[in-house]
């Protein structure tokens, strides 16, 4: 995950334009997903597609010539959706056209104007209060055209249509945590459920923030009832605690397997109420279609002072990070995959389990070991209402221990599947 | 309110008489109240409408002729409802008909005897164990005849027929905090009201309290339905924290708009739940009726030791205290009035903001602002189900900022009224 | 109790056979039980009815010839279900016969074969540690044939059919708190509630653990919707604090009424939740049946070291202790005669208790007394809704008070029942 996101770090990424192409072929070599295009102007519910914005080159050059801010160094250093300019200027008017992090001196902030024509440059705010009276000269060789807005998407198709969403978005400049570790996580994810045999669906998109997510809602709104469980992908590299934030509803399965996940990682976690600021969940979580998406991150966006700087950068993400995040998703997905139901078929009384080789042959003072307590669980509760997850959480025993024994109760004709 | 307090703090109240006529007429001269009279002996339910009393004066004179006790220096030395006598007694067979505090000793009691036929007399300890052997005479001048019971009514019309009620007891003799804390605060509370246009019906009474409530709900069995929510007005004038008290259900709109009324308050205060003795909630809270009113006080009855006694005056009760309590008033009623549910018009994903000048242009680092985030709040949850009250406690943001923004999005054609 | 436990201590009994034939027949001297026999062979749901074991005699005897083990010191030094054996044999052959608790190397351990045809002893691991090499001769003089399965059954016919089940087993050598605590409870308690009038039928079980209880329910599966209500009585004599364990659904009248019972005893007290390991509520708490029968118990099986060993004897049993969980079975059956639901006669405010002498003449500053709190409450709570039980968790009031205070209101015509 850390390599593709050095390979991908230095495009500059908007939420239309080569950048976002140029990521997702990179993605497309290790996933294969469908790319889409849209054409800008098409209405999705109340938005419209803006045009494509394109960037070739941009500076500032001082009174002297001296390249004071050069694209090539940052792409940061242009506020996003910038139209082109090249123009003459004195200090005065150039300043209200540059924006800085006084509190946050050495770092370049990120800035966007996707709705409104306009342009901008952003530089750390020690090189801001070094410029010096005189003509200064600025230049944005960027384009603003008809075009059309990309995204990528793949399906792993299970046994049932029953879909988990994974999205992530594909819109950031160079930065890492918000927001590259979303798609290298879910790339790395997707090319491992593709090689197994999955129960469920698993839908992957890459889509720029927003207006991807209003504009995938609005083409596929007849389908999206088989989303079952969801989650949104972001900020997973920084070394932050485990953060969950709950679907809209709050009590989806998705919410329940997240907490017992955290839970019984043996390391601290937050788990968060749904709130509509975000990322997509806030259109996923729109009143209409209130899907059962919540979002597993590490540290939430806002909440490290990196967030949407230059210093959200390739030495703030690490790679154990996102390992760890990766495991958490995986967890979340094998008792999904394994989340049954069963109903026992011996219900009146406990059935003999010595006559078939299931418990011990010598009764004595010892309390049973966990594989028979297990076997009493899962015989008890197995009504028809309680998943091996809810067996589980009452139990305190580990889900994998029951999803075994449950197994083996199988093979034994103790048990059938609702 | 403490200037009408100081007005009808001398006057002699009980369940009927004068002393009511008096008061009711005090508090007409401010709101345009109603007058009721209810005959005697008139059936109300599993109780009767005693006879009317009336008291102009009474005294106890020692074996000296000296006035030891004089009705016109406290009108609490005379056990309310007490019948007429006059006679001489030795100390012994008067002792038995006086009261006194021991533990409290510089302070009258206030005692009754509405329905038993009997008299007595209420004094200080500290004057009672000077009293000497010897011939006392007592003579109380009361008449206890047919008449009739009064009450006080007075209800402002909203838009609405549903109704907010506002209750209150006027038949303590000389007490404030318990008495006349309620009937003042009612008083000017109901003179605001009647000067503004309000969306739901404001129903004030003025009651003596216990045969009062009986009387007023056996004559308006029928439109009791019309009370949505209501509080008891009861000590409100002292210096302890605000304490509400729930309604019989617990979960009525009333009850969750008083929790947040005072955990918004930055003031400590207290909940209780609802429990059958107290003032005129037990009448209304009835299991036949089941109303959804609670009561809102400050410190409750019994639980401040000038309770019942002459040390509750109008030095115990402070002009600020019943204006915080007013505050309180106020808020529920604006929240009552505002809290209203809405049907979200663009629910499918978010809708364009930027577009209506709702949003900023820039997007940056920075958090939403309150106003931003009260709007994102507002369309996420407003499905019809959830009201402006629900919002605000979600988002922990204040109502009267959710209820402004909800207006400007209702104004851009973002929401409909549900 | 402790009388009837000291005398039946010595019987060695197992699941099946005469020891629990002479133990039943002792149990039927005090209270009249009823005694089945089922045949060996007969098919128990999932489960077959074993072979009737009985034994005579068992020693070992070591190579000088001497009883080193002796089944007249201890019933507990045969492996229950042992089959008949008479041989020599090395020590290291015997030795794989033997077993000890090495870490409490003074106690002789409890071992069963009930479905493993097998023979073993068990000793105390400081006499195994004793053992010199040598020939050994062993003997066991046991009988395992068709026969029978033996239970007892009481069962008290009260007014209503509904039934309270209790429920103990008589299947353990020669061990007090696990297991003579739970019969000997039981057999007072049956012959307490013999001679009293009750509302509810009671139904006493005296089985065989597990085959036992499963036996029942497979003859008597017609008429268990009868149970309303049920409790195992097991480790009721160490000097441990009560434990309940609820009901598999947790939510039962049992589980209220034994909270309250052990809040209300100002003891220290543990509630757990269902857990299907321990006593014959797995039988009866199994997915088919789920029937509302808890376990009220002192400290559970397997918490105390002396469980399922020689240790586990008269002098670990106290006869205080079996006092006061006899008292908490008394307390329990008080309330569920009870805890009644009564409808006000005046649900139309309060009914006017001083014309019926129910309330105080005069009205003063004192608080009400707990005979008229409870009045009001059981008024203001009888909506038909609310049990007397229901009243006293609300009010914070004693249940018998609250028990006494309605029988009067039902007197004077102010109540009746649902």
């Amino acid at each position: 995950m850390y390599e593709l996101m050095r390979e991908i770090f230095p495009i500059c990424r908007s939420i239309t334009g080569n950048g976002v192409r140029q990521t997702l072929k990179k993605i497309q070599s290790i996933l294969p997903i469908e790319i889409h295009e849209v054409p800008s102007n098409t209405k999705v519910f109340d938005w419209t597609i803006p045009k494509e914005w394109n960037i070739h080159d941009a500076f500032v050059k001082d009174p002297k010539g001296e390249k004071i801010i050069d694209f090539n160094n940052s792409n940061l250093h242009v506020v996003s959706y910038s139209i082109p300019i090249h123009k003459k200027m004195s200090l005065q008017e150039l300043k209200s056209h540059i924006h800085t992090l006084p509190k946050i001196p050495d770092v370049i902030p990120y800035l966007t104007s996707y709705y409104n024509e306009d342009w901008g440059f952003c530089m750390t705010h020690n090189d801001f209060i070094k410029l010096e009276e005189g003509e200064y000269e600025i230049m944005i060789d960027s384009t603003l055209e008809n075009g059309s807005l990309t995204y990528g998407e793949f399906l792993k198709i299970g046994e049932v249509e029953d879909e988990f969403l994974i999205s992530c978005y594909i819109c950031h400049p160079s930065m890492c945590n918000d927001n590259l570790s979303g798609p290298v996580l879910a790339t790395i994810l997707g090319k491992y459920l593709k090689e197994i045999k999955t129960k469920f669906s698993y839908r992957f998109l890459f889509i720029p923030e927003t207006i991807g997510a209003i504009t995938w809602l609005s083409k596929n709104e007849k389908s999206i009832h088989k989303i079952k469980n969801g989650l949104i992908a972001t900020c997973l590299g920084d070394s932050g605690i485990m953060t969950y934030k709950k679907t809209r509803n709050g009590d989806n399965e998705i919410d329940r397997i997240s907490k017992y996940v955290l839970e019984n990682s043996k390391q601290e976690f937050n788990i968060i109420d749904f709130l509509p600021i975000g990322s997509d969940e806030r259109q996923f979580c729109s009143p209409a279609f209130n899907l059962p998406v919540g979002s597993l991150m590490r540290t939430m966006h806002g909440k490290f002072p990196e967030y949407h700087t230059s210093a959200d950068n390739l030495d703030f993400v690490k790679a154990e990070n996102l390992e760890d995040a990766l495991i958490k998703y995986s967890g979340i997905i094998f008792i999904l995959e394994n989340n049954k139901k069963y109903i026992n078929l011996n219900p009146k009384c406990e059935p003999q389990l010595g006559k078939r080789g299931l418990y011990r042959q010598l009764g004595s003072q010892k309390n049973s070991e966990e594989k028979e307590l297990a076997m009493f669980w899962i015989l008890n509760q197995s009504d028809g209402k309680n998943s091996l997850l809810d067996i589980a959480i009452k139990s305190k025993l580990d889900f994998y221990l029951i999803k075994q024994v449950s197994d083996e109760l199988l093979e034994h004709d103790l048990l059938k599947i609702v």
